[in-house]
């Protein structure tokens, strides 16, 4: 499975090419993926109400649509750019569709990079024009899509899983960038998934909010939420006859497939969070509701100081607890208990006798689990963050708009 | 007015002794402040469900006694030390009461420092026997005071004002610290305010807890919240014989004098924000609701991606409005402006062609503004925050508990 790609499930092809928009010449930066005949489509999209016009223009489309394919650029997020930039996200549309030989209403858009620039549209439909050349179903061509979609991510993003489900063999894959504004509900990130499943838009769009919420929306890297965060899942259909309906134990499978995968790339967001070292579980259980143990799950993977003390490798219990104590979820503090990876720390309201060693080794690992019992009920929740060093302060401080 | 201190209102003496809690030899961290005959006294604790032992027992002397006295350590929280940690708690204010010749139910006690240590109950005693001895009334004795209640501050914090109020020359006065875990409402900060305003304790504590809504809990240095925070008020009533009423036009004039202070005294807590660089004040205007207000507001003081950016001196207006655009707050995009000090950057949903060497400027400075118009109503609120640095960082990753 080592060229386990977008591309490794039937019927979709994509390329990604350089046009100039990076500031680094021969970066690559405009991307398409197309599937030749699409079972389904469906797409989750920023909460931000600042969105970007291909975000507003992709909204539509799904809406109204029936896509089967996108072009992505990065280097410039065609955000803040008033109606010029809607019209320049329709430009793009219209002649993605037509290099590929699709109407622009089969044709989603994303963007990401900078904000409040105009469209150089000239690199961009020169970009689009090589990209649909460039189409090819092999695993260079995934490659070159998963760089091209990068910003200030260090590393490609990809996942891919098979499972039986039903009589078919279901391929579901992956390919994300994000590594900054990770939040709580996905921030600068996007992430293309392509499946052979057969299956429609309306349950494949229930199966992506279902997976959203499951991953990509338990990942927060500094709790800021970007203008252009986009999720897309396209369906081929090439993988069975038979169609999944919602409801259905293959539909229950396929949801399953879908959420792993779409956890994996989000943990690998995580782990690629700007200045990251290493990735933070958070789980929360024993709450009351489990409002309550999202808020403070939230509360300890946002909190500053919680980051920087992972960053340090510190078992630092105070900072876990009273980050649980200030969030507004109810907890007993007599009742209340705090795990580092396996090693009790805190106890009914008081600091354990523990082995600080095993702790600091734990810490040191590439993921560190921060477990809490609030003591007052059964309800749990778990989400992932990211430790926060001095390079998030240079990278944030030094990138100038 | 340049021995102005906590002191400077009459009827108080104060001392700040070094009794070993603190790591290093010799630096302070045990105070007294006692008002010999006290007209009022008033206190605002922390929001978090995980309090300190001192906070759980000065809640209570509030609500059923007479405090005209208060005993501070510095060094050590006496927080998650469970039942022993309420009876250290419960000596210190006994020992203290009787140094100064007071009985238990007029002395509060607070603690600040590392969370989850026992008390050195032995050295303690010895500091609050010193402390009492050394009890004064010059400026000397307000300074030891403020040195002995400061943790990771790298500035003493004093603010001392007089207004003429009814007939009378009142003046309040306060000390203060805090740096890191300063968030709305009230995180790792102490302080004390004194006034020789003759104000009983109903009044005094309306007053306070006006005065801290609009100060301490509109300053936000990294969002977490400590086990710890406490502001406590003592008038003595020596400024005048007629004792200022709630709603008659002195207590008006003295809430507005007593919230310059704690004002004041907070962007002090802001300036010395763990590796803090600038204060940052957030205006935002034109919300639907006074709650969309402090949202949006919220949300970009708290931002690192705007933390950073100002660090940097960047005029990142992008940042800015996506942290409005996520908040939750009500914005109008087309409608919504932003400026950098004077410098409107941002109209009607896109960036102003602005000069950006003023930006540059204004961010340079020792304040720098950042005022949000959401464009959908007239609600407006004001907070404040400081910049995120790589010393922000060192200092919370390296600090060890």
């Amino acid at each position: 499975m080592s060229d386990a790609s977008i591309l490794s499930p039937k019927g979709f092809r994509a390329a990604g090419v350089a046009c100039g928009l990076k500031s680094v010449a021969g970066k690559k930066d405009l991307a398409i993926l197309v599937a030749d005949q699409a079972a389904g489509a469906a797409a989750v999209f920023t909460t931000n109400q600042v969105a970007a016009a291909p975000v507003l223009l992709s909204r539509e489309t799904i809406k109204r649509g029936r896509p089967r394919a996108v072009v992505v650029n990065s280097g410039n997020a065609n955000c803040c750019t008033g109606e010029q930039g809607l019209a320049d996200a329709r430009e793009m549309v219209r002649l993605a569709a037509e290099a590929v030989g699709a109407q622009p209403d089969e044709m989603l858009v994303c963007s990401t990079g900078k904000i409040g620039e105009p469209m150089p549209m000239d690199k961009v439909a020169a970009g689009i024009r090589d990209a649909a050349q460039a189409l090819r179903s092999d695993a260079q061509a995934a490659a070159d899509f998963a760089a091209a979609i990068m910003t200030t991510d260090t590393v490609t993003k990809t996942c891919c899983l098979t499972d039986r489900i039903g009589k078919a063999d279901v391929t579901v894959a992956g390919a994300c960038k994000g590594s900054g504004m990770i939040a709580p509900n996905m921030a600068t990130m996007l992430a293309f998934i392509t499946t052979d499943a057969h299956i429609g838009s309306r349950a494949l769009t229930a199966a992506l909010r279902t997976a959203v919420a499951g991953s990509f929306n338990l990942v927060s890297v500094d709790s800021d939420t970007s203008t252009n965060d986009t999720v897309i899942a396209l369906a081929s259909g090439a993988a069975g006859r038979r169609e999944i309906q919602q409801g259905s134990d293959e539909y229950v499978a396929f949801s399953a497939l879908l959420r792993k995968v779409c956890l994996d790339l989000a943990l690998q967001i995580a782990a690629d969070g700007e200045g990251a070292t290493r990735v933070i579980e958070v789980r929360v259980e024993g709450a009351a509701t489990e409002q309550d143990a999202r808020a403070a799950a939230r509360a300890i993977v946002d909190s500053p100081l919680v980051k920087c003390a992972v960053h340090g490798g510190d078992p630092n219990w105070g900072r876990v607890v009273a980050a649980a104590g200030r969030s507004g979820a109810r907890v007993d503090v007599a009742r209340m208990k705090h795990w580092i990876g396996d090693t009790l720390v805190f106890d009914a309201g008081t600091p354990t006798d523990f082995d600080v060693a095993a702790c600091e080794q734990h810490m040191k690992g590439p993921r560190v689990l921060l477990r809490v019992d609030l003591g007052v009920g059964t309800e749990d929740h778990t989400c992932y963050g990211c430790d926060l060093s001095r390079d998030y302060v240079t990278i944030n401080a030094d990138y100038h708009t």
